[in-house]
């Protein structure tokens, strides 16, 4: 399952659905790759199998690296495989040969990002972990409440929103892209729009890693103010 | 076929090969990964349809990207493909539609990689490419004539001979992991062993990209020689 829902802004309930593939026996595998950083994520308090991120979204780093980790559960299911692994770019077998003692070679790890995201883990670690999921649901909460306050709406509930990417309705007869557009070109910001059934419905903002801060919330809320006010919107 | 083989340090003849398979009808997909930047490689003139190479190597780029490209021919069969890729990684009918004006979300791109290979590519137009084939041959001449002047020999002849990885042979008795040993430890040069059946029977010593300069040859030299002398080599 996908604990952070990018294209909806909803995070998900890890601990029963983790609780409930436990009863049945069956692996979990979760795609962590917006909350890895920025979101409580108790990988083996949970008992998950599989958990796999991404560098560049809470963690701040440049794009190109999926950190992974597999429970000693997985890796003998994945050992004991008869049938071989179709990719090789993610054969965790060859890659578990590679990183073990025997240094089995598999790929030219790309060395640049690996310092990089050890650079983005320790900037993480100085601020502490906690504190940093903290953070980005303070600066969440005060978002939404500015969102309120000048009269606009969160498409997900607080109990299940997401604290690194929220959804915002777009008021009716607003034309949202011209919203993100002003945005962008006037105000340097980018935000995303709705996909699928949410397209043209929804706005969807990332308060991320380092732009989860409260200066990025305060210019969000005036810039959002302002473009509004200039494509016809009168809360 | 493999262009630069580095297992060997042969050059292989594409010439001859793409014009079989030209003949035939068939597709050539070629790895140039040791070849790219250090090596003459008419990618248009012997119409050879797909070419991918790595950055790390002859062009002098961190690793973590593979640039590829594709002909018409190879990508009308692509694109005509019945059965769906197996491998979302390297689909290049999704790669292709993210590269074109669709703009077909694929994949996060690795953007300081990119930064990174454009910067090393712009180095290699401002030596311009031709100088820089030339120097890869130019060095590796320089080297090979310094090997067989201490009384050591290439494994493969000057007609097949890969420029930016030269394969020497070990001498009768030498504990060839000894001496690399020695290079490394010594003069903190890492040269590479045989693989297979060349196993303790052959040294492999990458000049490519930034590395294949007249300093490195004559320190190699003098390094190789030293390390030989130490571990009992008489020449």
């Amino acid at each position: 399952m996908v604990h952070a829902e990018t294209s909806t802004g909803v995070l998900q309930p890890l601990e029963s659905i983790a609780a409930e593939a436990q009863n049945a026996g069956a692996l979990m595998v979760v795609d962590a790759v917006t909350s890895l950083g920025g979101v409580e994520l108790q990988v083996d308090t949970l008992g998950l199998d599989v958990v796999y991120s991404g560098s560049q979204k809470c963690l701040s780093c440049p794009p190109g690296l999926a950190p992974i980790t597999v429970s000693e559960r997985a890796a003998k299911v994945i050992g004991d495989r008869r049938s071989p692994v179709q990719s090789w770019y993610l054969d965790l077998s060859m890659i578990q040969r590679y990183w073990t003692q025997e240094r089995f070679y598999h790929h030219t790890a790309p060395i640049n990002m690996i310092y990089g995201l050890h650079e983005a883990l320790r900037i993480i670690s100085e601020e502490g972990l906690e504190s940093c999921w903290q953070r980005h649901l303070a600066n969440s909460e005060a978002f939404c409440a500015g969102l309120h306050a000048i009269g606009l709406h969160t498409l997900v509930s607080p109990a299940n929103r997401l604290p690194s990417l929220i959804s915002v309705k777009v008021p009716d007869g607003i034309d949202e892209a011209a919203v993100r557009r002003t945005l962008l070109t006037e105000f340097n910001i980018e935000i995303g729009g709705g996909l699928g059934e949410l397209k043209g419905r929804i706005w969807r903002f990332g308060l991320m890693g380092h732009g989860s801060r409260e200066r990025n919330v305060l210019l969000l809320l005036v810039a959002l103010e302002k473009a509004l006010q200039k494509h016809g919107w009168t809360s």
